[in-house]
């Protein structure tokens, strides 16, 4: 593939490590974000030791204060920014754009109060003849491991198949792979529920349960988002792939993962504000919780772990008391979930 | 429900926790072993220290080393012997049945050579009219949990849901809770394969490999033992349940599970004879990965992991080698077992 000039928006964790595997790809990378000492740090000291402490990056990464120097002449946009700014971002995206462009995210949330997907913000603020199809970068990622050129597998799910293999194309490689996939809505969904299930597992863990019950709960919470997802005109399959299933054993069961963490923090009874001022990070799994019981509400969707979580985080409800409630209800048998 | 009389085949680590519930619900419950000072051990200790150090068993528990006095006027049968010997004890259980029996099995593995699954050889073996429908009872159980009575959700999975039913309710108590399942054929060729992808997942920590790979091999794994199961005729949505992703979450993550640790011996370099005599314990995954390649060449069915271990184990294959060649294999789309 010839050399591809690629803006990433946002220079968290992800947005950095997948910089640098496009860089490591021969392409031209672009990081733009909002800290101007972020943005100086990686261009003069090559380093963004707000997330990687020993990472030294390619002097050819380069990093932009000014969002219209980032995308000039770019081929691509990848998005990595927070969930509740990623509207913001694409308007004055929308704004800059002066030629087509392929445009990509990789963050994993619901907008708060619309609940939209975050592909569908994308489309609603940037105009069709100025992109191609949204295409979805998501899967089982610690950047932590990415940025060291660990193995790493995920998806790319677009309506238009020829723009998955095209982002596909541009970063795969020996240590970095995408699969495509045609169920945006399913790999959306489930790269966002999916940390709602990742603070129950941490909350499991900090209450001191073992193996058996956080698998019980990564099972039965995959159940009910899949659950979710399929009302919202996912494939349940996609639930059992990359994006869903894997995603979730990766968030699930490490501690490198910061829902998991926030869960972990709960679940040893923590309070809310001080997990997020300590972590310092966006906790997406804490708002998508809110989002998530908000819609399962509103289309009568049974989701017992989910509103465990909220009533814990957002109503003072002992989370222990309601996990337990939760996994002693009555009998039922599986699979329940595709009769309903 | 009445107090029931059943006779737990096998006391292995698996066997004894399953005993121990069994007990705690008021049941009278009956071991059976073939080796001798085990059974004095657990008659006289209340131990069985050859699985549990600190673990002492209620008084009630009884072992036996003739089988027709554990199965005296029981009204269940419980078999959790190894793979390659149940056709060998229902035979024994077969000829000294005097009365209707519930049969239940909670192993999980393929006989060799036949290939057939233990519900199928329990049918065989035992004369209709002397049992009811097969249960198998399957999902993510570390018995080192459940032993000590941590949260364990589990299947019961028969082709007569009363049965199912029945076996739901002697087991499930506050600690303890099965969901029933239909889809025998499912839960039973999901228990027995996921045994192959924990090796992997072993395997590749056994090489250094880190989360995001971990997570890749369990869920491209979960992709192919689903793609045998759908052959062999299960529902694949099965596999997104307690029996397939969530045992697999248990077994793939964690160093309880032997075949996890075989896994990793073998990524370090061990070879197979040495990891079987070290540790002592059937490893089902080593057998079924044999079981499962044949069935997958006589089926045509893509099974990459499966294919490497195979080499590995039985040809001497680099499994380094094997497993990254299968990783870099030709990019696909996700999914695209269902096409098939």
């Amino acid at each position: 593939m010839k050399k591809q000039k690629i803006a990433v928006l946002g220079p968290g964790s992800w947005g950095t490590a997948l910089a640098q595997v496009l860089n490591d790809n021969g392409h031209e990378v672009r990081i733009w974000g909002n800290i101007p000492e972020q943005i100086d740090e990686i261009n003069e000291k090559h380093t963004n030791t707000r997330y990687f402490k020993d990472v030294i990056l390619d002097e050819n990464i380069k990093a932009y204060k000014e969002l219209s120097e980032a995308l000039d002449s770019v081929n691509a946009i990848l998005f990595v920014v927070p969930t509740k700014v990623t509207r913001l971002v694409a308007k004055q995206v929308a704004e800059l754009l002066d030629h087509k462009v392929v445009v990509m995210h990789a963050s994993k949330g619901l907008e708060p109060g619309t609940h939209e997907r975050l592909s569908t913000i994308l489309e609603e603020e940037i105009p069709s003849e100025m992109r191609s199809e949204i295409v979805v970068v998501s899967g089982p990622s610690h950047a932590e491991e990415t940025i060291v050129r660990d193995i790493t597998l995920i998806t790319a799910a677009s309506k238009d198949l020829e723009t998955a293999r095209y982002v596909q194309g541009i970063f795969s490689n020996s240590y970095f792979r995408l699969y495509t996939n045609s169920d945006v809505i399913g790999v959306e969904t489930a790269g966002a529920l999916k940390n709602i299930i990742a603070v129950g597992a941490g909350a499991l863990h900090g209450m001191g349960y073992g193996d058996n019950a956080k698998a019980a709960v990564i099972t039965r919470g995959l159940a009910e988002i899949t659950r979710l997802g399929v009302k919202l005109g996912a494939d349940p399959l996609t639930y059992s792939g990359l994006s869903g299933v894997g995603d979730l054993i990766v968030t699930g069961t490490s501690i490198h993962s910061r829902n998991w963490r926030a869960g972990d923090a709960l679940g040893r009874g923590e309070k809310l504000e001080d997990i997020e001022r300590n972590m310092g990070m966006v906790i997406e799994g804490i708002s998508t919780t809110k989002v998530a019981y908000e819609i399962a509400q509103e289309l009568g969707v049974y989701m017992p772990i989910t509103t465990a979580i909220y009533k814990s985080i957002y109503e003072g409800a002992d989370i222990k008391e309601s996990i337990l409630n939760m996994m002693s209800n009555e009998l039922r048998s599986e699979n329940e979930w595709d009769k309903k």
